[in-house]
């Protein structure tokens, strides 16, 4: 049994881990802290675990850490950066599902999350952890960080059409839509119920965190050409789910997209691309790790790829746990081959 | 007392005309029509009324339609164009809150509503209803085309752009969110609580029917030249609402964009251009005639503007009273004061 | 005009008074008050405002509040029976939206408040402002307590047939279902969408500060006869909204319940007594000041009563301002009229 | 491997079926009938399931059918009574969703159904699928009748207190809620989003049909003594989960009613009692087969106790497959040990 520990357990990812461990059958957790919480049992914490598990929260500095083989961070950013090492000296494998091993380039960090990443070393072994993409590395990797929920439709959506040079890197316009656990759990007012539900707005239209992870990782799927890029998310009146409706030109208007998506993705286990004219909805997804994507040629001559994870799963808890069984050498769909709950 | 009918009421259009009319101080409902419902009490039906009118539903074809002043068309495309004719004889305004009066082009309406529109005369004497920019033909007109719910968004958004000139006018990227009233109340399993909730996606990627709307009235704009659009709407999670995401180059990247459409809209009574920096939601504008829009210079340099309605109220009935306010030589706020109901 | 005051204006009973009073033809609001937010434009804090008023919040201090004639109070308990009574002197007529006055028990409202109510005169002068059973006493009031939500669903359904003495009075079963408005606007983690949303729950089942109110008011209702009353509310996953299922026995099996209810309320405004076998929902009454009632008998021998109301408007601010219609001596309808929004 | 076959797969308890045993190591489900799709494939139909299985649709009187070791009917009622005969007579286990045969009386059935239950031998052999009841008898059971969903939430809540004969078995009041997916996934008008969203509403006051279901098992848990039960179920807006509030007279008001309720499920898998004060939320069980469970006296002196479930799970599909493995000798828990999904 793989040991895992989650630090910061007490927001929807850290529960979301929970739950999909508790399916995994080579992994137990054995430590799961709070520095708010700690001493309270996980069970009152979170309802739907009562009388599922003995667990109680440690202190983010237990001993008990100590002994797991893979920790997870489930925490806001700046936390990992700071405490990830002392895991890695210890040969602990670390997953931050937060975005403090995301971004290559160190001022960029700095200017989006405010902070400076200190932990130059660490950043440099470490693998952005989108499966899809870096199975190779992540295979021999300590240390991944967790690829952001918006990025990864992104990136899952466009990777073949990139890498086959199908579109102008000049003008791409991704316009997300995500339920609202992705703000997390924190008593923030604007996160009521009676504040976001029927409704929906744009939001970080000057700028959102996920816009220099999503062009970097775009400029690397083109071997570093540049990127003319546009992001919008939006705010949807629903838990969970994330859609990305991403326009774009085809170089060749003659391409066979269907097929190249396809072929691209016909080995991948959770990547889904749909028959053609089908488009994907998010409560396909819902609670799966899956992605779904479809490509559709739209009225006006664009292209128009859609793309829907859960953002809690694929976007989250269950790509860290992807990433951990390529990591240990499990099957990769080891404790994440639930299908979408539905309805 | 303005004397109103409603043919075809027993949709949301229907029963909002109902509630929007109820508020209004010189306008009252003689008569409301449906082929499937005559003779039944419009309060059984729409349990809203219950104990607040006596009316009943009559058949279409109703004597007492003859006595009113205007008559709403709340029903599916190809009804009003039959039908209108006769109350147009008789000096009786018509308002069309389907599609049948919208588009100047008699192939692009047969291409798009599988139906030819024979009423050549008719059509050329309508005037597309979106009185913020036809106000002064509303004035004297006797048929309206009412506009249509996303048109509705855009041309309020981008209207002071074109015809300030601003904009490229080649790359036009449309992003719509709706709720699912937009679809009607017929028995669509596809518009079930379980199949909608908790969910977002994409549809009409191939093409919908406001396409070609949009595309006319843009172009009407911008002085008959041609417009390069991609128009994608996205169902949403709840009952009413509508927001437009708008990607657009501007031509100058110094204009003030946020004084500009200040500018344009200081006078109007039903379109607020929110204050630098603030994104509207829908929630804003639920249940009133009021169009929130703002502007925003995106990462990337793409010009974003946002645009929300409610989808029944400014993109339908309200709409439609609106108009008739203009046409009848009312206050064109009367009955439509209200502002939206918050949370 | 009459002038008009909120003390406490930055929650959703706050805003809702600002929505039905821009409705009303006679009164104008001159002040809303905010500790927190003093000086901010109230446009800015509730979006839906935006354009449509100059309002800033003053200090609960400021002294423009003396110039009101009426100042309604929507704060948490405490605060009005500290401050009401300098407006009580002035002349000014108060309605408290809070509950300081509502028990007429001082020991009743410790218990249930963990507070004194020190002001016994005020209170003894004051009226409980269910306007369909003190009508009289509140024409000639000057400070009200406004009811609760709950108690007004229950109060308007049984008032009826304990009047007419039709019930066992001690063994009343109250099953109540709230949506999530009544939880107030704070920034409170149970409250998020994702902690509501998707969920129903009971609350308050070992007490509810809304019991004693009830008890009260039904036992003022039985000419001080005791009542056996178990009342359990339930947050249910949306924002409006309230419903209340009432069990009962009948002393008298063959009373024809349905023809005494509508007799009750055949004159009043806002009780409307649906048709037999018709029971309510509350989207009925969304966003209106209505209350629906119907009853009927269960399989097993009881009567069931269900009553719903939007708990934001008869269940606060349109009955606040239902009552200041009828203190004032106007319509009591005025800025009341609008029907439920549907859908 | 088990082989199971899914008769009318087109509902949600269908697709339900088909996730949970996606999840069984043991069982393989060889087909899936719908009178209506057969032919089509099952993943076209639930977009779920796109990529996910190669099953289509069969005709219900398909031959592969009779090569299944057991048969789920997820059918009207009507359906299995006529065709679950001839699957046993082969020697197939079968476990009816619907109610045929759920109720012992005959009569009643024909009174609640409309239907006459001419399989009378049938209904003798058959088991009544509460598997915390009837485990025994389930294990020699060819074939069940699996509860209704109402009923499973009020038969474990109350099975403790009424073997340990602690309540007034004259004055049970059970008022449930229920999300939209009990309502199934017809194309049904009073089902949509726009109908259901934003409101709640009792029905079936006049008489449901898990009225007499309910009562025949309480009485049954009481050795045939007689029952006095009102229940009334409200729809409220969400997709899964049920709560039921049960309101009852305690015969001894010192008794440990917590400590009785954890006594009777301590050894159970699939019923949590919760530590006293601690009321359920149906989110906790959100696609599990969990049922949680609460008892608090109230104010007033009743017990109250609260009960939720997943109504698609332990109120349908669930309950099922947990029956399927007692019948099979399985663990009962196999493909049912998932967690609550939360948020």
């Amino acid at each position: 049994m793989i040991k895992a520990g989650i630090i910061g357990g007490t927001g929807y990812t850290g529960v979301e881990l929970l739950r999909l461990l508790h399916n995994h059958e080579s992994v137990e957790v054995i430590a799961i802290s709070s520095r708010s919480e700690a001493g309270q049992l996980v069970s009152k914490f979170f309802p739907s675990l009562a009388g599922r598990t003995e667990l109680a929260f440690t202190a983010p500095d237990d001993a008990i850490l100590d002994e797991c083989d893979v920790v997870f961070f489930a925490t806001p950013h700046g936390v990992a950066m700071k405490t990830a090492g002392k895991f890695i000296e210890k040969g602990i494998k670390v997953i931050d599902l937060g975005p403090d091993f995301r971004l290559r380039d160190k001022d960029e960090y700095a200017q989006w999350y405010g902070l400076e990443n200190f932990q130059e070393e660490l950043l440099e072994s470490s693998v952005y952890g989108l499966s899809e993409i870096n199975r190779e590395q992540i295979k021999k990797a300590q240390l991944i960080g967790n690829p952001g929920c918006f990025p990864t439709t992104v990136l899952l959506a466009l990777k073949p059409l990139i890498e086959n040079d199908l579109i102008d890197l000049s003008n791409i316009i991704v316009d997300s839509k995500t339920g609202v656990s992705g703000a997390g759990r924190g008593a923030n007012q604007a996160m009521l119920l009676c504040e976001t539900s029927e409704s929906v707005k744009a939001y970080g239209v000057s700028g959102h965190r996920h816009y220099p992870e999503i062009k970097q990782e775009l400029s690397l799927l083109a071997n570093g050409k540049s990127i003319g890029l546009t992001f919008v998310p939006h705010l949807v009146p629903m838990i969970r789910g994330m859609e990305s409706t991403i326009y774009v030109d085809l170089l060749n208007a003659d391409v066979d997209v269907q097929s190249i998506l396809e072929d691209a993705y016909k080995d991948e286990n959770f990547v889904t691309v749909l028959d053609a004219g089908i488009v994907p909805a998010t409560r396909n997804v819902k609670s799966s790790n899956f992605c779904q994507i479809a490509a559709q040629k739209a009225f006006g001559g664009k292209l128009v790829i859609t793309s829907v994870i859960d953002n809690l799963v694929k976007g989250a808890s269950g790509q860290a746990i992807q990433n951990m069984n390529i990591m240990f050498g499990l099957d990769e769909k080891s404790g994440l081959t639930s299908i979408g709950l539905l309805p």
